[in-house]
């Protein structure tokens, strides 16, 4: 299949994050997506550069207040003073229970706090620009789909599945995925299926999509009572009020094995089978990778070939987005082996 | 009027908070309160000890697992790992709109996420045991009432007004004002009407009672578009269901003039006439002083006697309970100027 990308993704380059309350070099880095584009040119594969499709979409996914401060927050920043330049804002303060979301504070990192579900999703100069060509990467898979090819993939960062109608979290800024699934659904395709097989819950697309029938989201991930984002992903969200019924999570233990996490994605797929889906997306994180440095599933490098496999077995036209994946060195690798094994099944 | 501490005020000492993303000594220090306590001996003011007297009324204002948190959080902290007894945990992720504050997560971080609205709340060895001997002297200055006494001042520490049912946040983990007025309604007092004169919207205080007409709450603070707590404390917020109409805001600008302020308080005070209440709580906090390092209003130190003469003319038995005020050598002498300037006008 064809890979889209966007050269912009590296100048979003922050310096360092929060982990385990210790500052360290930011795990979500440019090098990651470069070891992806160096496998896919080493194994042959056609990568295209983005166009500039996502406009008109992004506004129908994220708020437009919250995509106005994504794209004026470094800006604002910078303005506070002149050393902030050096500097990378986090959040302080935010509107848990009873505190209100409906009123923009004036004070920069209130309005960063509103904004943000954690303090692990560092911003930089490149920060808006990169990711606005990550959601035009997504809407440029999906261009080459209603060009009459049955797959594409996005490789792109930050990744996305994360980021809520209005709030960034876990790297993530804007929800290619969903962004992805609202075209696919703009394009003409009556029901768009989700699935989700980063290790961690995407609390953010559920959210986009939890009261819609139209988008069916299934996730399989660690039990979000020990991991990443622990607010979300339980079994019992089934959806709310139209759409009821179209929301799947498949959490497991930390450390669960190969065969039953194959078992829970044989369980996604009949879902989407009774959806009768016309279109899917796949929200792909390698990080269930058994040598991941911040998670704890154990799939092994030939095991995202059979992913791949597993995923052509459904026989939808198809686009792939890369989200998470830490160990960076074989990212390019477990990554090219999910899209061949779905080129070779399909 | 008779003033009653804690000792035990001074074992909450946590070594940092982060201002402005660096860290810095904790604004919110024991020495506040050794200077206060050192006024009031100064000025030959009767001070007496706390006793142990929040255990009942606890769980009716803050919620049972939030309080279980709160009790066992140091030593889950120490538990997590041996080096930790000299590092403070901040929370790093939090539910914000559409995450799930239901389901307790097993993680120590995630938890602390759960009940927290800021990263400004650290938290030490001794913080849960300061915070409850700082509830059981505010239902130990309510006693003072119950036994005939017209005033009674609660000077304890950490303060309490940011802390929400089932949260922590702006250096407070257990609501000592909320306190003091359920356990006023539960001596029988039918109308309690809570002030609060701290240069930050009691945005804790205000939600525990937003539903109820029995308390009527009152606050005179900082314009949180520019001011913590940033969420909460707008002049739309007039409560609730059974409690629309017991809700008062009065915020004001940063550097609004002295008169103004009073002029405000004014408003409070017919507010608390109009509602015929039949006991006052004095949430007080100090940093409305010109010289706080926090904060942004302009009283002098007389001013805080103009404070206590114009509360006393309301005529109702009253708790004073200590909350903010970071401009600490002045501290003690505006603190007791409110007092005296309150004792010698009633
Ligand atoms: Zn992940
Ligand atoms: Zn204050």
């Amino acid at each position: 299949m064809i890979t889209v990308i966007s050269r912009q993704h590296s100048i979003h380059n922050p310096k360092f994050e929060f982990y385990r309350g210790e500052k360290v070099p930011c795990f979500e880095s440019p090098q990651r997506l470069e070891y992806v584009i160096q496998a896919l040119h080493d194994r042959g594969h056609d990568v295209r550069e983005a166009e500039q499709l996502s406009d008109r979409v992004l506004p129908t996914v994220h708020s437009q207040r919250y995509l106005q401060f994504l794209a004026s927050a470094w800006d604002q920043w910078t303005a506070l003073a002149a050393d902030n330049i050096d500097k990378q804002p986090f959040p302080s303060v935010w509107p848990v229970r009873s505190l209100r979301s409906d009123i923009e504070p004036k004070n920069f990192i209130a309005r960063l706090g509103l904004y943000s579900m954690d303090n692990g999703t560092p911003m930089a100069a490149g920060t808006w620009v990169a990711a606005k060509a990550g959601a035009d990467a997504a809407v440029s898979a999906v261009a080459l789909l209603n060009a009459g090819h049955t797959s594409a993939f996005c490789a792109t960062r930050p990744p996305g599945h994360h980021a809520g109608p209005d709030f960034m979290g876990g790297y993530c800024f804007l929800n290619n995925a969903a962004i992805a699934a609202q075209s696919l659904r703009d394009s003409g395709c009556q029901r768009v299926a989700i699935i989700d097989v980063d290790y961690h819950h995407g609390n953010g697309t559920q959210t986009i999509f939890y009261d819609r029938p139209d988008v069916l989201f299934v996730s399989l991930h660690g039990d979000p009572r020990t991991e990443y984002p622990f607010y979300l992903g339980h079994a019992d969200e089934t959806g709310r009020g139209a759409g009821q019924g179209y929301n799947l999570n498949l959490p497991m233990t930390a450390g669960t094995d190969t065969a039953t996490w194959f078992a829970a994605l044989d369980t996604a797929c009949r879902q989407i089978i009774r959806f009768q889906a016309d279109a899917l997306v796949i929200s792909l994180g390698l990080d269930t990778f058994a040598e991941d440095p911040i998670s704890r599933f154990t799939l092994q490098s030939d095991d995202f070939f059979h992913i791949g496999t597993r995923l052509a077995t459904l026989r939808l036209p198809t686009v792939f987005i890369m989200e998470g994946g830490y160990a960076t060195t074989a990212l390019g690798h477990n990554t090219v082996n999910v899209l061949e094994g779905f080129d070779n099944a399909y």
